[in-house]
């Protein structure tokens, strides 16, 4: 039996000419070691929902990523992340949002499903969860970084917010989707959001249909672009359903969506795609998405920045 | 050119047997206020949104309801409301979840999509908003209800929660959708979630593409049931898709929904539905739905409660 993993760690004007061959060795670094974790797991026999939520975690636990440690800066001064995550066998999904402090939110999206009877929990209510399940918190300094600072200074005293990476628009957000040798299909999804949010804004990273989606019998999905549009969009069911209404493939169905339909609405950013016959689709609207795959067949996995 | 509004307070084991005359007539008249209401809009060529807010309005003010001045304890001994509402001309959208003492959830649902950036807040942020937004807040007794306190008491202690209604299975969620006489759609939903919820639960009544959703080449959709099952299932996008995908008409996508991938997946509740040819439709997989409509062509309002 076959497995597939796809990573990424955002989409947005990632242009070549303004990395430098050091960043991007970071870069492919950095996705080369998230993918190695998730297919030591699908490699032996490990099941995709485990895949994606520990490839998910080493994004998360990497500064470089706006997810977990790397989390942008709120108009709090504080880090308010969401995530959620997509069990395509049984449709289970778990979800959370505006939670501060907590090392890995993946993580304890995953046990939304595993401890709970809900699908969906916010803020301190989560947060509460989280303690009582025993999951790792961090000091606000554990998701301190100098240049993600900088960026909320800069405009803290404005109306303004800013994706991640400054005044060009890229979303640091990460995700993964991943089939295992079961024939199962899962997807998670991860982020900080946008510098500067205000008033306890969520984006599509923690929407069950918007930002993640798996399904056996279509395709997982995991998003990265301005939440807004992708929220409007319902942008990760949409492609499921193109795929088992209109018959479409994984590829004609993300690429119908990112390309034709999210344009035309002036929405930026890309997708991860899985489907159970082992296909992946990578679909982006912007310059660039960092992102990754790995097969059961692959000699090795393929890494890439740009369009 | 025709205008349609449709409502429902909530769907579940709504029986004729365990309600008598003077509670049907409440509950008749309760709807019938809420639907005139809308109905005075669309009649002088108001706006499908306008309509479905102060409709909704009308539901959350009365205490017969689960949202709003109705709407149930959560464990915390407070009310954690959740609303959205969304514009089917240009897919514009509102959400809140997890905020208290705010009197009418859908407003600020409202002013998310026109005055703000973002299309959904949470928590404490959202109260921020509301108050920058000078709308109207209650203190806690203005939500409490002898009988809505005393299902909270009884659960307290365990790990229970409860649908609307004590041990019957009733979710009093309210919404509305509506067609105005330019030919756009609308559609808002309100709650107060489920008795006892602990951690920030939220369902699917402020998510876009689960609880509401509206498109004018669609439909309008709002829903009511067990929350958890709504998300998963994505079920006010789906009726979308399943028209806009695979061709079906109005009536045929709301009932492949609730009648059968819900039940099949054992989610109950139902929803209302409207569309751009002036059909209304509701669909239901429990016992009942306290729910109406009015169109340009009634002679009077229809109001139903069973099966």
């Amino acid at each position: 039996m076959r497995y597939t993993l796809a990573i990424h760690g955002g989409a947005g004007t990632i242009i070549r000419a303004q990395m430098s061959n050091a960043q991007e060795e970071i870069y492919n670094a950095a996705l080369l070691s998230a993918l190695n974790v998730g297919e030591a797991i699908l490699k032996k026999g490990g099941t995709s929902i485990d895949a994606v939520e520990h490839t998910v975690c080493v994004l998360e636990n990497n500064p470089l990523f706006n997810a977990g440690r790397g989390a942008v800066f709120a108009h709090s001064g504080r880090h308010e992340m969401e995530a959620s995550i997509m069990e395509g066998k049984n449709l289970r999904a778990g979800a959370i949002a505006g939670v501060r402090n907590v090392k890995n939110p993946i993580s304890l999206a995953r046990l939304v499903i595993d401890r709970s009877d809900y699908v969906f929990m916010c803020a301190e209510g989560a947060e509460e969860f989280a303690k009582q399940c025993g999951v790792e918190f961090e000091k606000d300094g554990y998701f301190f970084t100098d240049h993600r600072f900088a960026q909320l200074m800069e405009i803290r005293d404005s109306d303004k917010v800013m994706m991640d990476h400054s005044a060009e628009q890229k979303f640091g957000t990460v995700g993964a989707v991943a089939l295992d040798v079961h024939g199962n299909l899962a997807a998670a999804t991860s982020t900080g959001g946008l510098t500067n949010k205000r008033y306890g804004r969520l984006g599509d990273s923690s929407i069950i249909g918007s930002g993640t989606y798996a399904n056996n019998s279509t395709c997982a999905i995991s998003c990265t672009g301005y939440g807004e549009y992708f929220l409007r969009a319902v942008v990760a069911y949409d492609v499921s359903c193109l795929m088992e209404y209109k018959g479409l493939s994984l590829a004609e169905a993300c690429y119908e969506v990112i390309n034709k339909k999210l344009v035309k609405m002036g929405g930026e950013g890309g997708l991860i795609a899985a489907d159970a016959k082992g296909n992946i689709d990578f679909a982006f609207n912007s310059e660039g998405m960092y992102r990754g795959k790995i097969t059961s067949e692959s000699t090795a996995p393929i890494i890439s920045i740009y369009r």
